[in-house]
């Protein structure tokens, strides 16, 4: 079967709202000898594609044109250097761009299979959020069975997928949402205590539950103070973004007197090398717990690729839960 | 030899300046099984001892009355469980109170034996400082050969110590001082640069020397930002006092994109098993560097025990570089 010669990505022309996506055609480029032409299943769409789309978040340099960050499907060609996948193979992959597409290039290091009891389309919503947390909350954040995960957005992607995972290692979970049926969802994925922060002060509640020994947050703003007060002896607190805001005022003398650590990373500019590095840590660790069940990617609402735009105005109104996707 | 039944000791009856300082005598308490009696060739003094007598930095719940935090002597009796010290032996320590005396009881575990080419009263200045090295720059820090590590206060003891231990680790060494002198004397222990901060922008310095990967810190203020920005990508920064405040105002923004890690500890208040835990590592590591001459303790000046309010005046002014030691 010839290879194809073009794709369809979602291009941001001038950085907008979700009627500056479109999906144009392009020719597909060449595959390196170290990557994967994937004929996609699904493509996951995330929060920083949002703020790619506002023009809030750059692509690194040498990223493939267009938005996305994931991918699943069938391989449909390899590089010369891969050994490990072959045409028809069922995978994931978290690329650095290009990933709301028909065809996606991907590195081999950054693919992984996907196990056959997990549905293809779901898969492509696993990426991203799976190294996400497990760089932030196992890597930086060093979670230890017995101890205490806070989870922020817990009914968002990563945070669904932070419950599940935190649970699968043996830790206790407690996440926060923002009304009681995404409440409910955190529960019903493993969280010991949801909290609805609009009606609780997550603070007091944390502090009631026996503090916390890994706080996963994106919020930042008026929350870091927080963290601090409520992180245990040795506490990790561990930022992925600053959704209100990186500037703050703080008092670091707890984090001090505690030994706390406060960190950060994000995933998209990370060396190739080193995503291959996570993705063998994720195989080994994370990828059993899907096939056992512990881990199921949460899949909120699918909408057809042309339909990109859709799908950022509802992670735009913050009204979903789970992952959303694509499907070319 | 019958044990001595009382010993002097340094207390404040009400927090103020140097004067506040009296030696007062007091019955030698019983040795618990694995305590230490030390007859004290030296004592150190510490900048936490003039926060102590300030009324800042209140003891530890069942810390020996008294102020200092270290001293060095031979050994004059020991607890019933203590096999690895002897009576004669030179040994130097580290503990929660009652530093400044002729005779001060240690945990064995808080106890290291001192070399024989190490000058005994020189080594009472040893314990503080480098258990504080030790546990911020190598443990919370993991400076690594290669690395750069920034060391706030070059000229003081811990600074002293810090510049030492990280040259002997095989790192790059850069130091803060505030005069040529104290500049002088960190490049005379090891620092491959000192900046003299009250003519020069270290953070410009730094910078133009390729960052820093670990920056021990004392100042806090306005200087934790700045250690954001200059720190490289996983730098760590490890906050062991806040000279000029912990309430600080930051953007955390570079602190995520970098993959930093802030953190800080504090020495007193950890527990005798892990106090232990840290003499085992140090005694493996950097006891060697003491007999091979990479570290000596870098004494300024030494008082009599009932000079100790002279000594507290030297270090309340800032004049002094190294240690302050009181001989009983």
């Amino acid at each position: 079967m010839p290879l194809p010669q073009t794709h369809r990505i979602a291009i941001v022309k001038e950085p907008g709202g979700p009627e500056a996506i479109s999906i144009v055609e392009r020719d597909l480029p060449p595959l390196a000898g170290d990557e994967v032409l994937i004929r996609t299943a699904a493509c996951g769409v995330n929060k920083p594609d949002t703020f790619e789309r506002m023009g809030f978040y750059p692509p690194p340099p040498g990223a493939p044109e267009g938005l996305g960050l994931e991918a699943a499907g069938t391989v449909e060609a390899v590089g010369t250097a891969v050994r490990r996948f072959k045409p028809g193979d069922r995978v994931c992959a978290l690329v650095t761009g290009g990933g709301y597409s028909d065809f996606v290039i991907a590195r081999a290091g950054s693919t992984l299979p996907v196990p056959d009891d997990v549905d293809l389309q779901a898969a492509a919503g696993l990426p991203e959020t799976v190294f996400t947390v497990w760089a932030n909350v196992f890597e930086a954040g060093a979670l230890k069975p017995g101890e205490t995960l806070l989870v922020q957005g817990g009914a968002g992607g990563i945070g669904t997928t932070a419950i599940q995972m935190g649970k699968a290692a043996g830790a206790k979970v407690i996440a926060t949402a923002g009304s009681a049926e995404k409440c409910a969802l955190c529960t019903q994925l493993g969280a010991d205590r949801a909290v609805n922060y609009r009606e609780e002060d997550f603070a007091e509640t944390v502090r009631a539950e026996g503090g916390a020994d890994v706080i996963l947050d994106m919020v930042g703003g008026p929350y870091v103070q927080k963290h601090i007060d409520i992180a245990n002896h040795r506490g990790r607190i561990v930022q992925i973004a600053f959704l209100q805001g990186s500037r703050v005022e703080v008092d670091l003398m707890r984090l001090m007197l505690k030994q706390l650590t406060l960190t950060g990373s994000t995933l998209r500019a990370r060396p190739d090398a080193e995503k291959a590095r996570l993705a063998a840590a994720i195989e080994e660790t994370v990828w059993p717990w899907l096939t056992d069940g512990r881990l199921r990617p949460e899949v909120h609402q699918t909408f057809r690729l042309d339909e990109a735009a859709k799908a950022h105005a509802l992670i735009d109104s913050g009204a979903h839960s789970g992952k959303l996707l694509l499907i070319p």
